[in-house]
Formats: structure tokens, sequence, C-alpha cells
């Protein structure tokens, strides 16, 4: 991914934009935070790959999301969706059922809001999940059939689903969730990484290069503040031994 | 409140959102920045408290912050008002005012923006305060009578009162105004105090907490730079008992 | 520029916004970020300058960029454009032309931008730059003297020229691009240089001594992460006897 530097385009939220391009420059990727009406779209057909994330919502924001899906589905770019906090509110199920309807490549969410995107009863009231990983796991593997995706529930342990084959992804540290929109800006690497991989693949391999550069982190980290910059330097400096030594991908 | 992680709704600024929300992560509270029109009442419904900043005001946003307020007002849920810069321009003023019918629990500001609150004539003109915090304790005083609040000034030594009772909290460090946003962060931090405090008490000792933070990541820093990351770890690693034994309140 | 701590208003891009307040604030100036429709040029008028970037940009907000670009040519204040992204979308040219009939004091932009506002055809996708500097020196010289103001191409070595006289600095450091908005923090920087020296001179003297801080930093620092802090201190710390020693400055 790193030689290609791929320009990916992401519609994200306020909270993530500084800290999602800081992640995906330390990455590698070249990011690029376009989601005006008048030229989102237009911006989707130059760009390698689009992230969407519904985090700070408004009627403008997701009339531009579903343009630059379209797009991205029309243009065979892949797509990766991020549908945060997803059950909180109608207008959030509302705009991410016309997202759907132009195909992600990747759904990438905690479990609270894949269960929620699958129809379940879901706890998760904000950002934040209340529901464990594997609640969200067979409502996943649904998901991936019914709408011939990737999904990707992050947590603890993560859990990737193609709908047939499944993997467990057991990289991470307890700091990750302390510092904000650390999930949110995992999505531009996963979608950075679909543009040079197949999906299933380079979405089991961003989750371990973004966990094992978090264990990395908190080795030096005396909590979330001093834990953020210690993670874009462990983001930057792993190198492709670093991942074959230490990623934790089992079956599943 | 860390054993609570309270949730809190916050309508703030573009440039406090990243900072506030890992500042409020570092306390242990759970923020939610929500701030759709379409959804921001219905999320407030939800949530354990509100805090609403003014600091990047426009129509749609200020429709979004009257009928949050509003919400949290019915609903009694605390809900805190940040009133940034708002003796700079006629909008914010008009803004404030309707803001303050819906009777926010408490008001945190700076002594300018106190002092334009209060009708005084106010000296400063960006987010940064142009007058001493002395200045305005008449003002907050007289604030906090008439709407039935808890007024706090921050500055060097913060003031809060409740119209009958006040105190001086004296903890802090001049390198905290030298980092954006702390001050609407500090915002946050005071909301979800009041979620499980009684309002005054609650304002009192999150200022407490927040200045000793301060206090304790100086001992390390080289600049603001480096002043941010060792504050949110001292927000995340400061106890109950530092705080005992590095309060300094005083009664007003 | 530290001793009068001027009032920049920034309007800016959603990515930038944090990061660009933080390093107003660490240079001694003092940023504030207003860009609301209702309010943007009431609130030109009391700053001491204003810089205008396109970055995140929608119809609204190119509404108030343009209402303060006006009101600060009126007003004689000096304001700095940051054309970012100008070529990827007809929407960005179309705001920037109107942009540009308000006579901006600077333009400070990479290669690709600033070959883009020149009319030639430039490479750059998103907001990095795909043209060397100097592809963009004869363009910058000609878009000086038929705008008459000063343009700046920045890149491992900067360029400025007024349109008759022009010089080069040389400082910088490779990990300043893999930090996000730097760049646009770097023109809320020559904004303020702006309000107390000629234009040209200014900014010359601007980029001297940001890209000055960014090597005391890299000294430190163990990739872009923990670069942030410590550039932040160096902005916060470096002296004028410092910039006297370091600044490599040559005429062009």
């Amino acid at each position: 991914m790193r030689s290609k530097a791929p320009l990916i385009q992401n519609i994200t939220n306020f909270v993530a934009m500084n800290i999602m391009a800081n992640v995906m420059l330390a990455a590698g990727a070249s990011p690029a935070m376009v989601h005006a009406r008048e030229e989102g779209a237009d911006f989707t057909a130059i760009a390698n790959g689009l992230s969407i994330n519904i985090g700070t919502l408004d009627a403008e924001w997701a009339d531009c999301m579903i343009n630059a899906a379209q797009a991205a589905h029309q243009n065979q770019k892949p797509w990766v969706l991020d549908p945060v906090a997803v059950g909180a509110t109608a207008f959030r199920q509302e705009v991410a059922k016309k997202l759907l309807a132009h195909k992600p490549t990747i759904i990438r969410g905690n479990a609270s809001e894949i269960l929620a995107l699958s129809g379940a009863t879901a706890q998760g009231r904000g950002a934040d999940s209340a529901d464990p990983v594997q609640a969200a796991e067979d409502g996943a593997g649904q998901l991936a059939r019914d709408l011939r995706t990737i999904v990707a529930v992050t947590g603890p342990v993560d859990y990737v689903t193609d709908g047939n084959q499944a993997a467990r992804i057991a990289n991470g540290h307890p700091l990750m969730p302390k510092v904000t929109a650390l999930g949110c800006a995992l999505t531009g690497i996963v979608t950075a990484f679909a543009t040079t991989n197949d999906p299933f693949n380079g979405t089991v391999t961003a989750l371990a290069y973004y966990g094992l550069a978090g264990e990395m982190a908190a080795k030096t980290a005396n909590g979330p503040g001093s834990f953020q910059p210690a993670f874009l330097d462990a983001l930057h400096n792993l190198g492709g031994g670093d991942l074959d030594a230490g990623a934790r991908i089992t079956p599943a």
C-alpha cells in the first residue's frame, strides 16, 4: 500500500478529520477530506477509494455521501462504510439504508453498530459499543451474505467475514478506545488497504497492522495523551517484517 | 463520575471537537458530538447531560442548540452553556439570549464573556479574555441570581457562584491557554461532573481537577505542544487522593 | 509579531482548524476561527488580519469567504489566500476566481496549486503537490505581477516573489508534510507576520521561522506523531537569535 500512496476521499465526521488524516499520512496513504455537495462525487471519480463515516451527519452531508457512494460504485472504486452510532436515531438509520443500496465494498463498525445494521436490537448509545464483538458475529455473516460485502466488527478481538470465510484478529490495546476517533481513522486505513488488496485480505491485514501499532505505542505511553503521538510514530515506523512477526490472525 | 461514564452530548465548535472528546475520554466520560437539526434534540433525550458552545456558530447550528437546550430543560438533564466570544458580534448575542431562555444549569466562560452576558461592557475580542476574572465577579453573581444558575468565570484563579455562595479555585498553569480549546473542553468536564454531583460542588470539583491536571502536566512539558499529551495523561491518571491533596479551593 | 499578539480571523478547513489554532497560539498570535455567513465580515472589521483556506469548501462557506475577503480589502487589512487543491474541481476554481477579485495581500500554496491558479496545467490531485516548486516559479512571478500580490510557493525549498524580487527559503524537514494541515497552519503564521511587517519580508521571515522550528522538532522526533508536539514546542521556544542564526534565505 505504502509504495502506491493511494488517494483516499474521506467523508467523515468533524471529530475524526484531523486524526484520521494524520493516521493515513503516517501509514503512507494520501487522504483528502472532500464532502461538499458541489464536488463530492466529482472527486470520487479521481480518488482511488472512498470512506464514508456518518458520525456527524446532517441533511446536506447525507446527500453528498449518497452521491459519492453511487459514484464509487459506478466507477468500481472500493468504498467503505463506517456506520457510527447508526442505532441512535431514526435519521441515521434512514441514511444508512440509502448508503447500503450503493453496495459498500466493506462495512466496518463496532458490535452495537453492526447489530443495529443487521436489524437486531443493539445497546450502543453513542459512538461507543455496549455489546461484545461475539454478539454481532452472526449478524455480520448474514449482512455480508445479503449485501455481498465484507463486514468487520472491531473490538478487543476483531471479526472479519465475507459471509463464507471469517477471521479473528487479536492485535490491539485497551488505550486505543481512550483516544477519540481511532476507530473512524481505522476505516480510512481499511480503505487504503482495499485499493491494493482484495477486500477480505486487505481488511484483515489492515486490522492486524493497526492493532500491532497500538501494541507498540502502548510500550512507551503513560496514558491516552502520550499514546496518540506514539501510535502515529508506530504506524509510520512499522515494517512488513514487524507485521509478519506480530500479527495475531486466526481463521474463525 | 468515572464509575458512571456519563454519556454527554456536546454541541461544540469545530476547533474544540477532537480535543474535547479526548479530554472527556481521558477523564472517564463518554462524549458524543451530535449537532444536526435532524437529530440533536432526539439525542438529548438519551444523553445524561448536554454542553453547548457557540464558538463556531451559524444559523442552522443555532437552531439545533436551541432545540437541544429546550429538550434538556424539559427532560431535567443538566446542561451547560459556554458563551464563546459572545460579545464579538450581534449574531452571537442574539443566539445566547435565546439559549438563556432555556435555563442553563451552569454557565462557564472567561471574564470578558461573562461580562458581556451580564450586560456590562467587555473587552474580549475573540476567544481570549481581555478582562481579569475579578472584574466579572459582580456580574457573575447577578447573572446567577437572575437566571437561577451557577456561573463559573475561569482564568488564572477561577470564580464559581450560585448567586449566594461562591468559591475560588487557584489550580491551573499558564500553558493551559496556549493550547486551543482547553477552555471549551473544560465545559464538557463540568457537564460530566454535573451529572453525578449538585451543580455548584460539581463545578468547583471539576475546575480543581482540571487545573490540577494542568499543574501535573506542566512538570514534564517543554512548551504547549508537549503539554497537551501530558495533560491528557494527567486527566487519566489523577486519582481522588491526588485531588484531595492538591485542590486549592477557598470560599469567596 | 509576538509582542503584538495580532487577532487573526481564519476561515479554514475542518481538518486544519485545531492544529492551525495551536500553531498560531504557540507562535504568539491570537487566532479566531469565524466563518458563519451571519458574522464573517463583521468579524473581519475587528481582526488585524484574515486568512482564507478553501480546503473543505461548500456553497455557504464560499459566500462567507468572499464577503470577508471584500471586507478585508475595503478595511485595508492584510489577507492571505491558501488555494487548497484548487485544480481538483471546477467548483474550487470558480470560488478561487471570485476571491482573487478582492486582491489578496499574499497567496501561499504548493506548486500544483500555484500552477493551477496561474492557468497552467498542474498534476496535484488532493492537498499534496505533484509538481516541484521550481516548475511553479515563472507562474508565481506572473501571478504576482498580474494581481499585484506576493506569491509564496512552499515545498522542500520555498520560493517567494512580488513579481520583481524573489527569495528562496531552504529551512524545513521531510516530516512536515507527514503531519496534516501544517501547510494550512503556515498560512495563518504568514498572515500574522504580515500584520506587523511589509508583506514580502513578512512572508519570507514567516517561512524561515516555520521551517527552522521543523528542523528543531525533528531532532527529537521518532516519527510524525512525536514530531507534532515537538514542533509546537519549537514554535513557542524559538527566539529571534535562533532565527538569525538558522534562517537559510537567499535572493532568487
